[in-house]
């Protein structure tokens, strides 16, 4: 695409991982590095060089600041380097590309770098091509994107809900959790949700719909609390933190409830996860939970596009959003997730379209 | 049926409870007590009066010995009565019966008192007509009765095996483990078994076909016990125990994995169940757990029976039994469960046909 004398190379600050963690991540485990990134990707390469717009602040990422295993290649995998931009979802836009499937100028999300340019080689799995821009851009790192996906599939399919059915959700004004609490109306059931502040709980029963909340830092007996909003117990629980509260909502649960299990955020940070006592409920009331991954649902994607796409036309759902301006604020953005700072789902934009 | 003159009473002793457990049972919290019963059921009753012939012995009754907790409908509903006797699955002999689908002489089993005659009231899920009587009877209780249904409906239904996938088993030489055991090889898998002495290590291996075994009490670290015996994993767990094996297990989780618990015999004599840390592995691995109860998959009973008899008279399925003679010998066969010292699956000859 560069003519000869043209400017082919850009400045590109990134996102650096200075450390592994061990514990609660601090904004000083990370760094802003400036590198100098070529704007025009090799012919035959099939990579894509994007410019990124929003980058996602998953929870996840925690577990890749993780010191890896040697002994696990899973861990080898999935671990950021030392000394080299962290990474995840993000929404980009193709400046110079070698892929059939992408022109410059199209609109895409999927993994990316934390850094304003990224070059990508772009697969069915990891990438996906924006089609509809009439919602807003960023909607595709959280309604539109993995949290939504993750929120759709983890209450539809694996939670087979039920007209009338109790639902708890934990971490409910989050990524995921302000979706399946809105799903949760749709499907006619009665839900719940806990956060971490008043605001947040405000936030649940006035924007998101749900029937009643609680902030769980402020119940010191979460059993008690969740026998007060289920005096007849849970049906279904969309598991995001673990920990003490698996154990309190365990003691909740009815006969064939289902725990749809996508996160334990409350245990990513910890050098001993917390123990889980009642596990013998899962048998004495023949409980079914189910571990998920959305990645391994991409093939639902187009269905979900489908599906959520008219209500978010028609208003009818409503995604809160917490986006921190420019990379540099990116770090800060990501530690907050794990002191629940966030209000909705926290992303970073790094640039406008 | 009974001619005036002829005796119709007769002297009926039972194994009664004398007080609510906490922590083990022991022998001195039951008691042999004679009562006396009437051969005869009242016309029009639609009860059945059985001669008990095999008790099965089985860990949930130690549940049902707990001191109910009023507030719990499923508690009370649960638990034995102090000054009444026990009850549990047994394989009986009509002598009176007031009901149409059992004649005097018919051979049922299901739920009956330990005691040596029980008035019952059947129902399709609560007794099941014995058909076929070229196998020993006290099968019922155990191969052909609820341990085997257990075995059947939670390896096959619940765990959806695969050639060549890997299983665990704990308490392995049980009334359920052995069966899963034979059943994974027959699906072609990889099956290892833990149990508490070594003698039952041997019956593993020598009589039920495991690939390998292991005593657990003999293992300081389960978790390494387990990596030796899975290298590259375990793709399906048979939870029959709970607690430290269950941790341990969730360690050596393969992606995708299964567990199916119908059980977790180890926690029931504990004042506090012990921890589970592992639980984070779920998310990691996506993996299922799913508590089930066989009493909900008795619309499978036939099914099982037309699938198992056929091994069963061809010599290619075992079943080991620990058969205590006598009703008065009940609750020693009981509380040794609770020890590990029975040695295949625990019951109680009351009388022969």
């Amino acid at each position: 695409m560069a003519n000869i004398g043209v400017v082919t190379t850009a400045t590109n600050n990134q996102v650096v991982l200075r450390n592994y963690v061990s514990g609660f991540p601090k904004e000083s485990d990370l760094y802003i590095a400036p590198t100098t990134v070529d704007l025009r990707v090799p012919p035959g390469s099939m990579a894509v060089l994007v410019k990124n717009l929003y980058l996602s602040c998953d929870p996840f990422s925690r577990i890749r600041m993780e010191k890896p295993d040697p002994s696990s290649p899973a861990s080898v995998a999935l671990a950021y380097s030392i000394g080299k931009p962290i990474s995840g979802y993000g929404v980009a836009k193709a400046i110079d590309s070698d892929h059939p499937n992408y022109k410059n100028g199209d609109l895409l999300w999927g993994r990316v770098g934390w850094e304003e340019y990224s070059v990508i080689s772009p697969t069915p799995s990891s990438h996906f091509k924006i089609h509809h821009t009439d919602v807003p851009l960023s909607f595709y790192t959280g309604l539109l994107g993995i949290p939504g996906l993750t929120a759709y599939v983890g209450f539809y399919e694996i939670c087979s809900p039920k007209n009338g059915e109790t639902v708890f959700v934990s971490a409910a004004s989050g990524a995921v959790g302000q979706l399946v609490g809105q799903f949760a109306k749709m499907a006619g059931c009665y839900v719940v949700g806990s956060a971490s502040s008043k605001e947040k709980v405000d936030l649940l029963k006035t924007k998101f719909g749900y029937d009643d909340a609680f902030n769980y830092k402020e119940e010191h007996d979460l059993s008690a609390a969740l026998k007060r909003c289920f005096p007849e117990g849970i049906d279904i629980y969309f598991e995001n933190v673990g920990g003490k509260m698996l154990d309190a909502v365990l003691e909740n649960m009815r006969t064939h409830g289902r725990i749809a299990a996508c996160g334990m955020i409350s245990q990513y940070n910890l050098k001993e996860p917390e123990a889980v006592h009642n596990l013998a409920t899962i048998v004495y009331k023949r409980i079914r939970v189910q571990g998920f991954a959305a990645v391994e649902f991409f093939y639902k994607y187009s269905k979900f596009l489908d599906f959520v796409l008219p209500y978010v036309r028609e208003g009818k759902i409503t995604y809160v959003e917490d986006i921190a301006q420019g990379l540099e604020n990116g770090p800060s953005a990501l530690i907050g997730l794990f002191h629940g700072k966030n209000v909705g789902k926290q992303l970073v934009e790094v640039a406008r379209e």
